[in-house]
């Protein structure tokens, strides 16, 4: 893409209504525009990032073997009568009525439509396990929405019901999505902690959040710092193996890790001294293991091998889409702007041409962009007018990890500069071995 | 994809509700469910085909330099009355409000905000030509929603925007877009013709619809049938080329083709007589030029070269996205079921396997479905404990346009049977030959 096509509006200064970082730093580098409280436009950049979100929660969800469908936005308010939840839900609930005053609602989630599909297809325990998902818009009316897409009003999240036979089958699905969490956010360059966590309005006992060690998170957190130190890195993992599953789950749960609302001081005093940590942490996705509250309710049953009706063993796991954006931002910037991690960038290098005009320099830039394309790293090539420093700056704020550049100085000595954006260290290279060290540096995040 | 682990609920009656081929079939085959009256869920075979399409309208969006962003589903009712559309758009808009009495609706189109975007962030005849789309959910409470995703409530659509400095611009614009948009159908085995056509509630006096052919259509329409031999074709289209992007609206707009709404019987009768077609059109999308409506109305200005300010010059364009599931359906099937076209199928191939359980049939199923993955065309293979007939059935209802058909007497032989689904025709080939031919075929839609 070339910056003199696109349309990236950046902002030179801080905008006054963002009091975290994210949030500047998102309105800053013309990520988003906000419509009103809460509801926010993805302007070009933003979007991009969020399709790189999506994708990895997608791959993530499928390699576990979770099915994707799409519900709708809107709901008929029936089936949340059904399960009681349309009068407890209380003012985040945005009700609608229609044309014909029939009352609806605007998804804050979607428990009872899932169990309203499963039980108008499902009848037989031949048909389970079953695990099914999808990433849509949700909207809760916030009484007061801030920090940017961090508590908005309109989101984009993923939920997924798995549905099982039995508690142990419906404790393995649980299981399988605490790991599929982990390896979702370390592709996002992520560090998301599983915390014991309370249920809150979706029921159940069993449930672990992830939380996103920053400054700025909304929850105050108490760890074993040891805990920041596990990576599930590149083991695969057999997802229809329980042990195995609930081995990794064990390692990832064992040393202690909560949230104020589930804090015990007796157990964190058992912690040794140099480990005890207590900080702040974003709330970034949520798995719940509930049983039958949904399906006893709605009467989702299925026969079982001896001939029985029994309600379906249910759970629910989300992961916040769009908050994940201000997440990542609150744990990878600097005063100069954004560090995307590389899995998540949404461009994965930029090209920075100091003197655009020098026939040398515009032909070697867009020998660059050529050859990236071909490799399938699109880059975002600063191509304007603009003094260096202009250009440096955005770039830095924006924050994509890599920037190639190039100028009739270094073309003259056959070489090109590459620049880590996290490091700021730059090298000295050939523009065919900057493009190579781009395709190696990516293999990694595919 | 493993047809015992998906979520694929066919049904064997046809459902009472649905009156269109379309509607039907898309029932049976477990592709949606209705959640309210015009509001549905699309369901694991569905969402597929949906992806397919979004997919497709991206790739042609971006060919021809135009920007993906998203704007959000909800909006403030104030944006609406800076146009004076809010008090014009009747009870098809739905209107909220929200926990502090806000007046909010859920988008049913997005010229207002896309203005607001525009005029927030540009103001230089430098930043020109500009569009920008997004493919997103919309809502418009129609009185009697039927007919499916065909006249659905929330329906999902592309919607783009351009901006112009001036007349020759935005016609430029509008001439892109009907070609992408040409294009965007062929991939996706349609013949739509564009036709000239009425503006309505978007305003302006340019504007072509898109139609599909077909019995069930809502629109009369009146052609020359030699329109329908058109074809763009493999040709490749420079879009910053105004005369050569002019030249081929030329050729698709030439030939007389209209709706009920703009329809002339004294041209139409100057058509050759055995060349006058009276048929019926589904609208899969429309293009407008509308120049300074919206910009005036909402003060979107740009400093031109003489420094003076001059409203931009707009236009809008639409594809209907989840509505083009039924258009295809209800272009292409007979009265087994769906034919997919290779461009959107859900799935490339299907394998059915006709011995579940037999040693060499399941191996073989295996391998092929190994070697289909590895070259990035998964495939639905049918693993049920089930008779060939219910399998083929399921097979030609979800219309997947190839078979491969496994069975130890042909393994026997060394060889697989692969049928097309839209001729009926078969051929024996070794399992090898087979993965090698649809490879072959789907090069051409990638």
């Amino acid at each position: 893409m070339r910056l003199s096509r696109y349309f990236l509006p950046v902002l030179k200064e801080d905008p006054k209504e963002a009091q975290i970082v994210s949030h500047r730093y998102m309105l800053r580098a013309g990520m988003i525009k906000q419509q009103a409280a809460g509801i926010y436009s993805w302007l070009p950049l933003g979007y991009r990032v969020l399709k790189r979100i999506e994708q990895i929660v997608h791959e993530e969800q499928i390699r576990a073997g979770h099915i994707p469908l799409l519900m709708p936005t809107l709901q008929p308010a029936d089936l949340w009568r059904e399960s009681g939840r349309y009068d407890d839900y209380g003012q985040e609930m945005l009700r609608i009525k229609d044309r014909h005053e029939r009352d609806m609602l605007y998804g804050p989630t979607n428990e009872e439509m899932i169990t309203d599909i499963f039980r108008s297809h499902v009848s037989s325990y031949k048909d389970l396990p079953l695990t099914l998902y999808h990433i849509q818009w949700k909207f809760r009316d916030e009484m007061r929405p801030r920090f940017g897409v961090m508590r908005g009003r309109e989101f984009f999240m993923k939920d997924g019901y798995n549905f099982d036979i039995d508690r142990d089958s419906a404790l393995h699905a649980y299981n399988r999505h605490m790991v599929s969490y982990l390896r979702t956010y370390e592709r996002m360059g992520l560090t998301a902690i599983p915390m014991r966590a309370a249920s809150g309005p979706i029921g159940g006992d069993n449930t672990h959040e992830f939380l996103v060690l920053a400054n700025t998170g909304e929850s105050e957190v108490f760890y074993d710092d040891r805990v920041t130190a596990l990576k599930l890195g590149d083991r695969a993992v057999d997802y229809d193996n329980r042990a195995e599953v609930a081995g990794v789950c064990d390692e990832f749960t064992t040393l202690y890790a909560r949230t104020d609302e589930t804090h015990d001081a007796a157990l964190f005093d058992q912690i040794p001294a140099e480990h005890q940590k207590v900080g702040r942490g974003i709330e970034v996705g949520q798995i719940f293991y509930f049983g039958t509250k949904y399906s006893e309710a709605m009467g989702a049953t299925v026969v079982t091998p001896d001939g029985s009706k029994v309600p379906v063993e249910m759970g629910s796991h989300g992961i916040g889409v769009s908050r994940l954006l201000g997440a990542i931002i609150e744990a990878s910037h600097d005063e100069k702007g954004i560090i995307w991690p590389e899995g998540v960038t949404p461009f994965p290098v930029g090209i920075v041409n100091l003197k655009q005009g020098d026939a040398a320099a515009d032909e070697a830039c867009a020998a660059l962009e050529k050859a990236l394309l071909a490799k399938g790293l699109e880059p975002l090539y600063d191509d304007r007018d603009e003094r260096a420093g202009a250009k440096f700056a955005t770039m830095d704020l924006i924050g994509l990890p890599w920037r190639i550049t190039v100028g009739p100085r270094g073309l003259q000595k056959g070489v090109v500069e590459l620049t880590s954006r996290r490091s700021g260290e730059s090298e000295e290279l050939s523009p065919e071995a900057a493009v190579e060290r781009i395709v190696e540096i990516y293999a990694a995040h595919r």
